[in-house]
């Protein structure tokens, strides 16, 4: 199997066994390991933490549905041109809205796709935080919490587009390669 | 005590013992609870996957020393102009260094600062990835490389100036105050 | 069948009969009449212009392929990001290179696509003059007659990239849909 | 006479009659043939396509008046900072409009030109596009027609806009040198 | 003592009386002479009116109050990330306010600052000024005028903020160094 | 006579008679008052301050000539879209080169007028510390001197650019118009 990324960082080895089992289940519900945990795993703390952190966030409670979730790493990956997190993500989207189109939309320019009035102001407080977090001020929390969001919501909101703020930055400074697998899902 | 951000999120109350401690070590030791931990309290899942990241990153073992991470994390936080981490980072530097007028120049403008090669390099690689991370290639991981850095330093200069992207927008997005206590250390 | 664009200007009705048989054509060929060509058909001398341009510059003889000329539409509309030009050309990029991923790669970020350097020195030039045309001076020109490039392929190569520049703008302007048979090809 | 752009592409020699005959009559009412029109003289092709296309729009039948199609033409070139098309069409905003001080201010800043609401809001679109065509929106179309447009004025005003960042990007990228006689026109 | 700029300009020497005389005042009431005076003693002509425009600007009578004058000065200086005056000036305003977190928050992001609607008034428009001089229009002033501000009080702040953006310049095109005593004034 | 700026400020009257004789003198060489003195003339202190600058750094001693400073003030008023004084030194330009093609491509574009390299150097440095100051550092400083440039130069072209950077700013910060007998100068 190919590097995950452009650093010479191989897996522990043998992995350890709770690592083996998370694998083994990634294998069994998507086809394979996504190559951003792979690349963790030369370092297991590391891996941990990484995949406790995104859990929590993505797949954890919240009054953000997972769809909503996915909106958001998509438009910030977009912003920031990141291509692991967009041919993931975009994937994922295609898959959990049903709508080729929509993940489309989203990936190249979020603007033109059909959003709800809430759904839109949620993606403009991600792509806000993305290009100018410092201009970030009171009446743009308060455009969420006008369109029904909660100060719940508005942290998960925010720590999703902060999260791929991140991700997008670490994929892109070691040139993470998204799975080949990706680019068929949801078509 | 004034609340650590502009949402409405008290913490978790009575806090578990675990996290009980955890603040209470942070009095010992800063005198101060930090309001970004305040500020995750109100579900300790989400704290603990922060903490967990964080402490990793920038406490764990690692090729960069402590100073070299508290580095980036101040000019990444200058890009993005995140008043609460240059605030908390920046007395992290000026103590770490002895030196308040590197704290400075890193929180101005990190060009003017009396630096080595090496951690220019280290920290125009950091600006880069903040700035134009979809902009990033091989040359650039291999300036670093050429400066002495090993794959593994790459791959934890990427992590600690990814981390500031993301705990940047988050501390901007929710308003975050820094504890007034930072000011005057390491003057 | 819905508009093209948000504007509300009607096919000329009836269509004129060579109008007739060159959308004919396209629905023999491609399967539909690209919604670019049915916008502009309020105005036949407009279709006529715009038809006659675009087909010299992607169809007409060159020294750059098709395949070529299509990677130029491509990155250009991800530089301004144009949603129905995105979706048109990168489709025609996994068609003509039947290979989705590379359509992806230069749809998001080109800078990660695998390409040889004279593919990469053509794109970096469009990308150039998009950006920052009033910047390109003689060394960008020299650096395409480095890679084996001739006066005529650099006329091209500008051709393309400033026929998307406007192509581009004027499909956002007025909101222009892309055909949804586009999403599905070359996949 | 000097060549017309730093690409070594020598016209078709003898031209055929009919581009004899029109550069004859560019000659008759200009004083001279507009080294665009020369640059392109290298393929008939090419050049009646671009001339086709330059004609519609700007000699073509319109809601728009001539001036205010060259009005926008000097507002987008000004944008993109190109040399050819801010002289050649600075020209003919000095002289269709008999007042020198409108070509210049438009050229160098449109904010400060003395221009009635209706006039500005079209240049204001026209910068939009060039600038950030992505983030144009219905609101942006409904504030022309708040002004009085047609829809087939807004096509209008977006094809002369879009068209200039082609010919700017064009001229830029191959270093199109304006004839000098237009500097003195309409002083 | 270090040379005040990357320049190699020595000072004339001996000063004449009425130089010495000002630089003595500044050891008295500052406890050192200001780099940016040294830096200017090579040719005492230009000291002379550079000191002239200062001290009418910043000392001279104004509807402006000390502090709001060295607030503009900070804020231009944070958004041309000047170090010389960032040093200088952010000491000024932690002085004068008695805050050393106000001079803080206003050297790395004002909007985060705790202002009155007047004073942020005043900043946004020097903020405007030095990223985008060229938009500001009759809104812009009249806004200032809606917060009390008289014609003249603009033109103060226009000149401080104008004043700035030439001596940030000066100082990052020069590399003027901060006197150390700076560092630790109103802390 | 109509006012000087969008700020209603008139002149102190009776003028003083030493500036009564500064602006005869203007009216005897250049037929008029620039308006930006008018503008100053509410406060002889600040009219005196702004003109004995002025008037050091473009008329006194330098190793620059006069053209080679109004160069840079044009540039520079380039890069910021400042309609006063790209309309009066733009005539400069014209008048003192003897060349109104070079003033239009001053004012335009810089990079398409045929300049020596050391001219280019100089204005690229110019442009440098306008739009990027923070970000020059020694190698900037020792390309002008390869050029044959000296430190006393440098200051000079610092001063200039710096200078302009300042009155752009002030100009369209009060929507200064340019006195209308410029647009005709030196064509």
């Amino acid at each position: 199997m190919s590097q995950p990324t452009a650093l010479d960082l191989p897996p522990v080895d043998p992995l350890p066994p709770a690592t083996e089992a998370y694998f083994a289940k990634c294998v069994e519900k998507l086809g394979f390991v996504p190559n951003v945990l792979r690349a963790h795993a030369f370092d297991i703390a590391k891996l941990d933490a990484f995949a406790a952190l995104y859990n929590d966030l993505m797949l954890g409670a919240s009054g953000l549905t997972r769809l909503e979730r996915e909106m958001i790493a998509v438009v910030v990956s977009a912003e920031n041109r990141c291509f692991y997190c967009l041919v993931a993500h975009g994937a994922a989207v295609r898959t959990l809205a049903g709508d080729p189109a929509l993940g489309e939309a989203l990936a190249m320019n979020y603007r033109v796709a059909p959003l709800d009035p809430r759904t839109r102001a949620m993606l403009d407080f991600a792509v806000l935080m993305t290009g100018a977090s410092a201009t970030v001020e009171d009446p743009d929390r308060a455009r969420l919490r006008d369109h029904g969001f909660t100060d719940r919501d508005i942290w998960d909101i925010a720590a999703v587009a902060g999260f791929f703020n991140m991700s997008n930055r670490m994929a892109s400074a070691v040139a993470m390669r998204p799975n080949p697998e990706y680019h068929a899902q949801g078509r």
